[in-house]
């Protein structure tokens, strides 16, 4: 098995600006990182904690669709280092995926989403080389 | 500031049992701590990694209310080492809370939940001594 530790935890914010100013007043995080999408007014922005680098929120604005308050702590993601060889894996233990397609990052980092058993957002994400996203 | 890093993400669950089996058959994860309360039929268990300690998922079943699916994956707690000056600082900055009390846990540690800027769950989380949730 190849699950290595949590990746990040993904929240769907409105402002961009405003939830990173919110992130850093707050809580004393730093961005570390930023993509921005070539066909979609999407932006993730990645913070983190200089003394804590393992831990790493993703910001997430612009998506089509509005979330339920309670849903905006949206989804939690988990290091993998072969994304393919663990969604292999839990296909064959019977675990629901959302898509049946790994899905590329514009810096090439891969991830596919899944569910929980109480139906809990879980993503599996295959880090690109030198990409922090 | 005294807010030092990710304490835990909380993720809402149906059944308890099913649920640690899932996270330690897919995830590869350890059950680290687990608090009952008396007076509620609520559970926390506490899901960590050997080699990333700084990273726990609390369990959490038995609360009262259904969350919509977007929502189990349920908030973000972060650690300070003062809950209650954190939550002084953070009222002159005109953060809302969702209770205007800290509540304390059986084992001492001591949370208080605040709205980020776009809805989303947040906890400030003061550990007790010697406790691990």
């Amino acid at each position: 098995m190849a699950v290595l530790c949590i990746e990040h935890i993904g929240i769907r914010v409105h402002d961009m600006n405003a939830s990173i100013t919110f992130y850093q007043q707050v809580f004393g995080m730093e961005v570390n990182g930023r993509i921005d999408f070539p066909d979609a007014p999407v932006s993730l922005v990645f913070l983190g904690f200089p003394q804590s680098p393992e831990q790493i929120i993703e910001l997430i604005s612009g998506v089509v669709g509005e979330v339920p308050e309670e849903g905006r702590v949206n989804h939690l993601a988990f290091t993998v280092d072969d994304v393919r060889a663990e969604w292999e894996r839990l296909k064959k233990l019977g675990i629901r995926f959302m898509k049946d397609e790994i899905t590329r990052l514009p810096n090439g980092s891969e991830y596919i989403f899944l569910y929980g058993p109480s139906g809990e957002h879980l993503e599996l994400f295959q880090r690109a080389p030198s990409a922090l996203g």
